[in-house]
């Protein structure tokens, strides 16, 4: 099942078009979005999520996304939804039609969670390292590179998952060129060791993660400590448990990276989401 | 004026939509496109065009375009065209919809050229340097970067051309992060020395120019020595002339570089151009 709003609130059919060919989201991949998890009705982490399409379409320079607009079409989606009780949200905000009056195109597509995400919620993944291709000075002396944005661009992020796929893995953790852990094409990183939840710094030019934001908050009032660190791929060896974390995947243990088992993190895996669950 | 036309050969209102919101061209920038000309009816470079359609599709894994529909398509545009003597021809190909049976999504999109590429093409431009985050050895070490495809993911090569309009420039050179140029965001750099016309080398992960192609074609007929290796910018600065060369700019003259003015190349600009001309 799928469910489409537009802006005004009003529902469209997902299977008729809807956007122009000019549309620069389409042409140029001009454009922000962001991902949502629906559970029982409610979304998560909603707020922080339309922060961060805002933040990713300053970096492009986009007008500012309409948040009350946004709101409308979730309630509009959300209203709508007649299938399970979880559903994925996208909120899609383009630079508009070529040579247009420079309004912005918006819409919320609800749909069903795919069956291998759930499975990897489950079970884990294996995970390969590949590298990103810039250093960790880069997004700040370039930032016309747009690291960090949640842009409709993702054409290399969809490249390196199906280089995963090549490689009989499922996600892929990305490295920069002096082998730093930077995130999953989707995904935050996290590793657990002794008490300790790190993740990777926001400078180096990767995505804020929701999901991982919700874990920390929970995991810090249940007693652990929590860094913003640069890891490297021993680092990550090394560790209790390695996860990815995502809106619709959740938290997701890695227990396979580049072909060698990690240290079994089952356990750990369910009280981390045991923690994260406990922020709804 | 605009044309649009399906690869069915059918025409379709370019101002109505024809795109799903779940196309993966949109959603994802998942897709390739290609930018001809089309002058007195008659598309430039269109076999070099499709040729480099395909490549890209398969450096994306996408199914490949279907090149007898795009030709048909191609001449659907033309037909219909009932504007200017040049015309713009966006040929597009996505993944189709998410979830979908694979159909792949085309469509080609004919406009009038742009008033301010015009006046580049005849006045020359201002461009700037800037570092597009990758060095040398980076497009062989990792294809899933997808460097030298032309995707539909196209927003950084978006922002570094707002960047340079905040510089006070029109244009943007890459260059590598250890100082090789490399391409502009739309176009092929060529610098022209002593009867040497010099491109940089598509291995450094760039796109394989048509209209430079073309240049050289001619070029060499006429006595030029065509080269194609690595440039650094201090060799730009020595040349007797720095073009950009792009389907819809033709051969476009580099005036000022970084806010220095190059040598003054506006005879050889007018040289080059007729033996680009003398192609058609």
């Amino acid at each position: 099942m799928r469910v489409l709003a537009l802006l005004d609130g009003t529902l469209a059919d997902p299977e008729s078009p809807v956007v122009r060919v000019d549309d620069l989201g389409l042409l140029r991949g001009d454009g922000v979005f962001e991902t949502v998890l629906v559970v029982d009705g409610r979304p998560r982490e909603l707020a922080a999520h339309l922060d961060r399409l805002v933040a990713s379409a300053a970096m492009l320079e986009l007008p500012a996304p309409d948040r009350a607009a946004f709101d409308r079409a979730v309630g509009a989606v959300l209203d709508a939804w007649a299938g399970g009780r979880e559903l994925v949200m996208r909120l899609v905000h383009t630079r508009g039609v070529e040579g247009g009056d420079g309004t912005p195109t918006g819409f919320v597509l609800g749909s069903e969670i795919n069956p291998a995400t759930l499975r990897h919620r489950a079970d884990g993944i294996a995970a390969v390292t590949l590298e990103r291709g810039f250093d960790e000075g880069l997004a700040r002396r370039a930032p016309w590179l747009l690291l960090g944005a949640k842009s409709l661009s993702y054409a290399v992020n969809m490249a390196a998952l199906r280089e995963a796929e090549r490689r009989g893995a499922a996600d892929v953790l990305f490295t920069t060129s002096d082998g730093l852990v930077l995130e999953g094409p989707t995904s935050t990183v996290i590793a657990a060791s002794d008490g300790i939840l790190r993740t990777t710094p926001t400078a180096l030019g990767i995505l804020p993660g929701t999901t991982q934001a919700a874990l920390f908050r929970a995991a810090e009032r249940a007693g652990w400590v929590t860094k913003v660190e640069s890891l490297r791929v021993a680092d990550l060896r090394a560790a209790d448990g390695v996860f990815l974390a995502s809106s619709i995947r959740r938290i997701t243990r890695v227990h396979t990276l580049d072909g060698e088992p990690l240290t079994d993190s089952a356990a750990l895996h369910a009280e981390l989401t045991a923690l994260y669950e406990s922020e709804y």
